[in-house]
């Protein structure tokens, strides 16, 4: 592999995704995504006590369903990366402490997904590692509950405000394939530019989101037409309506095949879902469910996928912080 | 690099940990390491309004820290790695904003440092990158409110209980160098024995360093006595005890040359610490502070790292659940 530009790595002999497998909870079953999703829950608990637990679940079983569909035994994976919104990333931790796989945790909030291909590519194409799974997680009622209220509360949400995906999403990558291969990676800065509004992740991460965009861009030599799309993990609707509009002041535009996982997991009109979905499960399952599988069908045959993430905390928030955003970039190609 | 054993990654062209750096505050400061540190805090605020912000300034001034001393320019770094015990790694995240260096946000409790270590190692004997900033914090109060109680309770704590590190450990490393090398990695698998006091992480942490020293020594061929030092990162008084028991159960007498980072930062008899110290920066500043100084005397010149994670957080532990611990093990040489 060699490093291009200021901030992309190019592979030689690009990985392949050999699978991906996705799971989600009820609201995303409704949507307009659902059919392709792995398997759909009927409710927020899935026989668990707790959502913590719950989320623990999902990850664990839907790990364990991407190892079946890739037919490689869970012992000839080299190593494992993953990671979530919860406090320490516990819904990794505690779901995959079975698996009896090297483990490197990880947090990038939502581009955790794209984070954890990244990194797995990386040791892939180094000769660190054969088959790495890579995997992550979310889940509406214990994201309210750690980052704004508890449920309990009824707390109204404002129009800007996003719906965290319950569900998770897992690939596995691998060293021989037939594709879709990951040709390169463009790994993000964090951007701050200022917003405090937890209830508007959308416009916090969206700077973020053009900062990797463009510095992709710019060291590859490719421009907005290469893609057959370009999907951003979860900026919903107000950030992809940003995005593209500082995309434009700055030349590039992307209008033609842009679209953002939380756009597209929720029907806007009909699930009173406000600005869209977020979460590390919105563009891991959208990906792991959709994408992967148009990409598999040849129905597209490039990809960038930039997953964003905001990296604060409920205290950061009480103490007055501002919420700085990252984005990692990948593109996938038949 | 090639993978070797079950999970251990042999370096080609190993890469070279160019220069450390470390901040500690004021207990630190009053430890038999003081004289090590690069700076010794004398409050535990530093100016700031919150121990959350006073680690991040502690985190930041100590990667400005390690940039000046390696007289590599912050541009000429390629990517970082980092992270930190606080909720969503904000330590890490709102410490490094301004550094304008592509961030991978990782999370492996206290054994964040030495998974920065072999990320970015990975990164580098790959061809990913030329230089790469490692680095992760801990802070006494900020840990003691999120994960225990807060301090103005002033609650009681038990023997078993060790003291959260203030400080941080950040490290360079780069391709060309003439050493200290980084000559293989063994990361470690999630291990969970049922250990569920919060108060006894040395105890919980302490199969997870077995399983992984272990590993090391048989992916490698290599026996205890190769290394001049086996160093965990925060075992504490009873983990060391416990891992060198276990350790000669199962054949490996490590007697002679083992040591915990938690052990050595703080006088048992003088400083009322109880089972010694512990969080990301007990590993983070000894190893930059003393052991990286003894490399380059070549005082000593091979050490094993393996640095120890619990990675629960305070929600797992009200729920029941037990303490899942992990071990990064990284051999460095002259």
């Amino acid at each position: 592999m060699k490093h291009v530009g200021t901030q992309t790595i190019l592979f030689d002999a690009p990985p392949t995704i050999l699978e991906t497998s996705s799971i989600v909870g009820p609201k995303e079953s409704q949507g307009p995504l659902a059919k392709y999703f792995d398997q759909c829950l009927d409710d927020e608990f899935w026989g668990e006590k707790t959502w913590e637990k719950a989320e623990s679940k999902i990850i664990k079983e839907n790990v364990n369903g991407v190892i079946n569909k890739s037919g490689i035994a869970a012992t000839d994976i080299d190593y494992c990366f993953a990671g979530d919104l919860l406090n320490q990333c516990i819904s990794s931790s505690f779901g995959l402490r079975e698996i009896n796989v090297p483990f490197f945790g990880i947090f990038g909030a939502c581009s955790t997904f794209v984070e954890s291909l990244c990194l797995g590519a990386v040791f892939i194409e180094g000769g660190a590692a054969n088959n790495v799974l890579c995997a992550t997680s979310s889940h509406f009622c214990s994201a309210e509950k750690q980052f704004r209220f508890p449920l309990e509360l009824g707390n109204q949400r404002p129009p800007s405000a996003q719906w965290t995906v319950t569900g998770s999403g897992a690939a596995i990558i691998t060293k021989q394939g037939t594709g879709p291969f990951i040709t390169c990676i463009t790994p993000g800065k964090i951007v701050d530019m200022g917003i405090k509004d937890a209830n508007n992740m959308g416009a916090a991460m969206a700077p973020a989101a053009l900062d990797t965009l463009i510095t992709h861009f710019r060291d590859t030599g490719r421009k907005p037409s290469y893609y057959d799309a370009i999907i951003t993990g979860d900026l919903g609707h107000i950030g992809k309506e940003i995005l593209t509009e500082l995309a434009e002041t700055k030349g590039y535009n992307i209008k033609a095949n842009y679209n953002d996982c939380g756009v597209l997991i929720f029907d806007k009109e009909k699930q009173d879902t406000h600005s869209g979905g977020s979460g590390c499960a919105c563009c891991g399952a959208v990906f792991s469910g959709y994408f992967f599988r148009q990409l598999k069908e040849k129905k597209i045959n490039r990809i960038l996928l930039i997953a964003t993430g905001a990296l604060m905390n409920s205290t950061s928030s009480q103490q007055g912080e501002t919420i700085p955003g990252i984005a990692h970039a990948i593109a996938i190609e038949n």
